[in-house]
């Protein structure tokens, strides 16, 4: 069988990943075109919504690899593969299965709206169901089943809901409660996914992030619970390939 | 037998966890004064250089518990023990098991310079050696001891190396090549820890983790690492009880 190809839309790296629960990793992003959300804030809307479709290649498992040596050559043992949604890619196994041939960890994000059998093979896998300030609707008989087979088969997921508002929390509080025990992180969310102003930015995410962290200290729904920013949109604003 | 009673110098929160394995988590502090160190650049020098003595408090596991739930009521399920180094205190178990027994997760931060048997019930164990900046020597036949013993056990711990300079960066090479497999952080030292003016302090810590990052992905000795900053210094500056 020819491998499978997949719609890469951008590979960068080593750089630091900037949320959830390997904030701070240092990291290859391999990030994929295509999603089957049209979230209103998404920061990487050129991933779907056509503006970057010149830069889509569809490359093998192979061709990635060799593309992240070229880049990183021997500084990088870990790929986070990004999107767009990348579960919308039934094999991905095949990258997974040739990184892990070599060492690399994955790590992969997904808003969780469709399951893959290879999730199991992820070694860290953000869930990231979208609140009601996306525009979005949670499939919740989707997203048990998800939690549901990771859950029964110990793998280390988390879930993450950005929050914006305080329709948003409520939604964070009660995703939390259904999904009780499972690792869970808020961040705060980015509302200038277009400001260009450096130090403008770091302010408004600054107070966002303190806004956040003032609710949910306030709060005795959420306890056993993580609270972070986006970093790299503390660092780098909101320019591509950070 | 009578209970045992500890040196705690400080009580707050619910607050973010700043730093290291747990950043962002909310948790509530207890801070322990005395240290057998006397690190250069220490942010929290007065629970060891006399400066603290007056506001220590020599109090029981149970008077620890009821000013915690008197402070922070249900909005918590979380404490981090700091210091000083609370590895001074050999029966520190008893607050371990009390908080345990009300369903609450204890996280913990020493220096890996003393050894106690309750090292194996902290649910998230930061072992953080000190660099050479520091002007502490590490004593490695116990910090191999130690993390041997986590090891052994399969504890969720980490090493972290708070790094200055570049003789502090080759420091946490060797420690990470020598603990290899051991989840490994390095911070952004807080070189201005008496500076009052948080936006001066915020451009300082900014520019000095982004000096960090840069070396950490220009290196091919460090890639299974995370590097992070201080949160809480971001936020609150060098101000106490955040």
């Amino acid at each position: 069988m020819a491998p499978s190809k997949f719609p890469v839309i951008e590979i960068f790296g080593p750089t630091v990943q900037g949320e959830g629960m390997v904030i701070g990793q240092k990291t290859m992003f391999v990030r994929m075109a295509g999603c089957d959300y049209r979230c209103s804030w998404c920061d990487s809307a050129f991933t779907w919504d056509g503006s970057g479709k010149a830069e889509i290649r569809m490359l093998s498992a192979a061709e990635i690899a060799a593309e992240l040596d070229s880049i990183a050559g021997d500084t990088y043992s870990h790929v986070t593969v990004s999107g767009g949604n990348p579960a919308l890619l039934p094999h991905l196994n095949e990258l997974i299965e040739l990184l892990h041939g070599s060492g690399i960890g994955v790590a992969l994000e997904t808003q969780g709206s469709i399951w893959q059998d290879w999730f199991l093979h992820i070694d860290e896998l953000t869930l990231s169901p979208k609140p009601p300030s996306s525009g979005m609707k949670t499939d919740w008989d989707v997203l048990d089943t998800i939690v549901g087979k990771l859950s029964a088969q110990e793998r280390n997921f988390s879930l993450k809901v950005v929050v914006f508002d305080e329709t948003d929390l409520q939604y964070a509080i009660s995703t939390h409660q259904r999904y009780n025990g499972v690792p869970f992180y808020v961040q705060a969310g980015n509302e200038d996914v277009k400001e260009q102003d450096t130090s403008l930015l770091l302010q408004a995410l600054l107070s966002k992030y303190m806004w956040l962290v003032e609710q949910v200290m306030a709060s005795a729904e959420l306890t056993r619970i993580r609270v972070l920013p986006q970093l790299h949109a503390w660092l780098w604003g909101n320019k591509r390939g950070f």
